[in-house]
């Protein structure tokens, strides 16, 4: 294992910084990846590269934030990388003043692991992450979506560095309605692949999944009912939005990694009752993939205390990323425990 | 407009059928062509040749019976037509002694007509096929899905020749989360077709389609959670279960055919208020595509006496398929009052 740091890193340090900022708003932010020799839990023994980010001083508590499959390393802005990250919305939460936020770009992100990846996978790679920057305890994991499900299974495989799992929409298991869908956008995906329309296969399965993000309450409110003729074919009013999501997709993401990320989440299986961590669970009501009772069936599982909350959203499993305040009153609870565990 | 029957109305009679039956059993059942010219909504003028068939003795109180856009005039097996109806679980509810069950098959079914296609072009086709067939007033219009939306259009457009509409599962608009959910599948299709990938593409939306019509709740019953690792990939355990869902569509339905039934849906807008006929409006709280919300929206709206029926069922919007007994409780209702209005 070796700890390769980019020159980013420095960026964050008022000495070498190429950005004028006052030192009362600094922010120490490094980036760098990490060489990990791991065994994949369907694919053998493999040597890979995890780039991670870390915001915050390096002897603060630290705070591992993982997002969904579409998130990266990159959680909020900082001074060093003052670009928005893909949990902005929560930046105010996240006072790296006192905590360090530590994230990763999931192996397989990049497209170059063409091989069914678990959420183990993914917690074992966080676990070499965290060795190579010698953190030795997590005061907290927070993940949302895919980001839950590894949290979860880093508690159950590496629970003794870690003080709190905060899981946001995610579950012990995928359930078999949401597996469905997922196996039927890659399936678009393929379709696209077998016919060099990587693209509009990508970008379709893409907007496949924002339909499972969102709920029908929200296109109710969005979007008119009525298709209208548009030259040889009848247009709906979501079209637009959706099309748009896709090509976004498309831009920043690769059909590889998209497929083998989304498999991720369906190879996900976690036995609760191995969890001894503090466990808050935050699920949706109006969440289309991971619905309430398996938030139920999850805490009624974990061998330690738990605290459910439940939000609605019109929002569904975008909940995490839109309703910015009900989100940030639960992680100010959780990071009120951090610190005082830590004082 | 000229009538074309077939060989089959032959069939039913005693004297020259090729089946035996008692003649106690015997059920006047006959199929043909009419050949309309329809000035389509969206389309121009358009010589169409529709198919019907009529089940039950010709003097009797005719009911129209409409499915979804898979659904064809063969909705009960008869002794001319032996084979298993679309709504065979409600072939006992119609008693063809003493009602005449009339059905089409969709203009645009055959995959002939590329152009966009409106539920009130379906209405106006049917009330063409009665013309035809001599039927000045229906007893009732029992209209599921697809065909309740053409119900309601029927009821604003020829309100004059109808006695009562039942509408189960559609309503006076497509949702727009629905119409995003067809629009989706559509462009599946298209994906296949510009890419010699046709059944493919049409697989695939089917596919997705029954996800629609289905619920997570049936998925969870039916399916295991944890995915396998089968080759190369992750296999979903739904997935056998979906793949065969499409191939059997595939083998019965056009890629054109779907494409235009599927935009018809999204076409569908009735005034409702322009709905002079006594209503009876059918709804189940796990559709996915019609919410119980736009039912009540319905009901408020049609100047008649209205009636809603709330059912709950796993099959969410496939429950007029697959809730036999809470349907035909429903139907058995509506049609003793089309008997006694005749009687």
């Amino acid at each position: 294992m070796s700890l390769v740091e980019s020159a980013a890193q420095f960026a964050s340090h008022p000495l070498v910084s190429p950005y004028a900022f006052e030192p009362a708003q600094a922010r120490d932010a490094v980036r760098g990846t990490v060489e990990l020799d791991l065994p994949l839990r369907h694919a053998g023994q493999r040597k890979l590269r995890v780039g991670y980010e870390a915001v915050g001083p390096a002897d603060a508590p630290a705070v591992l934030v993982a997002g969904g499959i579409s998130a990266s390393r990159h959680v909020i802005a900082s001074e060093a990388f003052p670009q928005a990250g893909w949990w902005q919305a929560q930046a105010e939460t996240f006072d790296t003043a006192s905590l360090r936020v530590i994230a990763i770009d999931w192996i397989g992100a990049d497209g170059t692991l063409d091989a069914p990846i678990d959420s183990a996978d993914q917690a074992d790679a966080i676990a070499g992450v965290l060795d190579a920057l010698g953190v030795r305890t997590l005061a907290a994991f927070i993940g949302c979506s895919y980001g839950a499900m590894v949290g979860l299974q880093f508690a159950a495989r590496h629970g003794e560095r870690l003080q709190q799992l905060v899981a946001i929409s995610g579950a012990h298991r995928a359930h078999p309605y949401a597996s469905a869908w997922r196996a039927l956008q890659r399936k678009v995906v393929a379709l696209g692949q077998l016919q060099c329309a990587e693209d509009q296969g990508l970008s379709l399965a893409r907007q496949l999944a924002i339909l499972s993000y969102r709920t029908p309450q929200e296109f109710a409110e969005r979007f008119a009912s009525a298709a209208v003729i548009d030259g040889p074919r009848a247009r709906c009013a979501s079209e637009d939005y959706l099309d748009a999501c896709g090509s976004r997709f498309v831009e920043r993401f690769d059909a590889t990694a998209y497929t083998r990320l989304s498999e991720s989440i369906d190879l996900h299986a976690v036995d609760a009752s191995r969890i001894c961590v503090p466990t808050t669970v935050v699920a949706v009501e109006e969440d289309q993939l991971v619905p309430i009772e398996d938030a139920y069936a999850l805490v009624e599982r974990v061998k330690a205390d738990t605290r459910v909350r439940i939000l609605r959203s019109k929002y569904g499993h975008d909940a995490f990323l839109k309703e910015a305040d009900a989100i940030a009153a639960i992680l100010r609870s959780a990071l009120a425990d951090c610190c005082e565990a830590a004082a």
